[in-house]
């Protein structure tokens, strides 16, 4: 069910510059349906008019992908902000990553080129100029989709440091090559209270029993509910808000 | 030399839903540097608050293209919000369609594809998979790059009403099929005066020597001000606020 949120992002968008040093800049895709809109600011979260916007409009969404950027590579400028976005097979595929790829080259004869100047851009047109190579006639089915993406993942990872957030608006990938947790809320709920902000609230009152979702951060963003670890070189699927395994 | 947007965008956006009719959703995309980002609603301009943002937050930008849309081909919805936005030889294209092209049909072959249903999303992907169909290199000279534009623009313009706005961040492409026009704003500047909103600027108290602006819409923005007419099946291109026109 497409939710709001507005409470992950108050915590979240507080690491922008007060409770944390990523302060070099911030983005927030939201998909709707197919579509899928993006707001980037090279400004630290916290005093960002976007992110102000961000943090009292509710815009309802099934999936959410936000980043607050710690420069290591590429200057701080907007084309450098995540999360990227390029169209694949006719759908919108949106990517973020929290790590640090040092002398990480491709070569640029894929279709999809970086933009800006960071590993993470780069990264991100390999794996998705690998998986056009490997399906050019269109998006296959999950699981054959899986098993090339977490080739050229363990590739990608044996460079650097490799946490990373993926979504075609339908799924979320979620690799963990350091750090990366996750939370599912679902009936019955509870009351929640975010780690960054002294802030607390009781999703039992907000929510119906048809409601479920995943939320999947670096740390945790709360300190009153039990996050589950994924495992370093563990590459996740999230549909619907529960997670899939693939052998 | 970047500039706000905010004057125009005071009266354009009027016309989505107060002063005209177009209250099918609107867009804005802002090139900052290679960098871009893009603002979209499915919501009238004038109800929305990200419209509100961006007539109050004064982004500096170099090229931006703004679309308020009515429906002819495909649902409101946030996929069918122009302006679009596709990745070629890494730099971002961006692009809006005022007109409607019954019935047409791509072959759904080339790389970039459709993510929603209007036939403005099918022609911007014919047009990009025809220029990287004859340049597959890389970006090619100007001259021979609106050579191959022009001669897709016109095919596509034989079908229906055409008129577009295409920019890679440096350049302006803009094709009239009924209606278009422009205003080159330049030293010595004047005062200039809203048609939608009771609303005046002098711009000779906001700008220096050095500022040029052109300015392209479907129809005039300003009633103090001479619009030039853009014929049907021209094709301008617009570089540091100055049109260029090829043989």
């Amino acid at each position: 069910m497409p939710t709001d949120i507005c409470f992950s992002f108050e915590g979240f968008s507080a690491r922008g510059g007060k409770t944390d040093e990523h302060s070099d800049g911030w983005g927030i895709a939201f998909f709707e349906g197919k579509g899928c809109r993006i707001f980037l600011d090279a400004k630290p979260s916290i005093d960002s008019p976007l992110a102000e916007l961000v943090r009292r409009y509710p815009i309802h969404s099934t999936h959410v992908i936000a980043h607050i950027r710690k420069a290591t590579q590429g200057e701080v400028t907007l084309e450098n902000c995540h999360p990227f976005r390029r169209e694949l097979w006719g759908r919108y595929w949106v990517f973020a990553h929290n790590g640090n790829l040092p002398d990480f080259q491709v070569e640029s004869k894929g279709i999809f080129q970086p933009v800006g100047d960071t590993d993470s851009e780069q990264a991100f047109c390999l794996m998705l100029n690998t998986l056009r190579e490997n399906f050019p006639q269109g998006q296959p089915p999950l699981e054959e989709l899986y098993q090339v993406l977490r080739k050229i993942t363990a590739k990608i990872a044996s460079i650097g440091v490799f946490n990373y957030l993926l979504s075609d608006g339908e799924h979320f990938f979620t690799h963990c090559s350091t750090k990366l947790c996750y939370i599912i809320r679902q009936a019955p709920f509870a009351a929640a209270h975010l780690i960054d902000e002294d802030m607390t609230v009781d999703f039992s009152e907000l929510t119906t029993k048809r409601d479920r979702v995943a939320i999947i951060a670096t740390t945790p963003l709360t300190d009153n509910e039990v996050w589950i670890p994924i495992q370093p070189g563990e590459l996740l699927v999230f549909q619907d808000g529960l997670p899939l395994t693939f052998k």
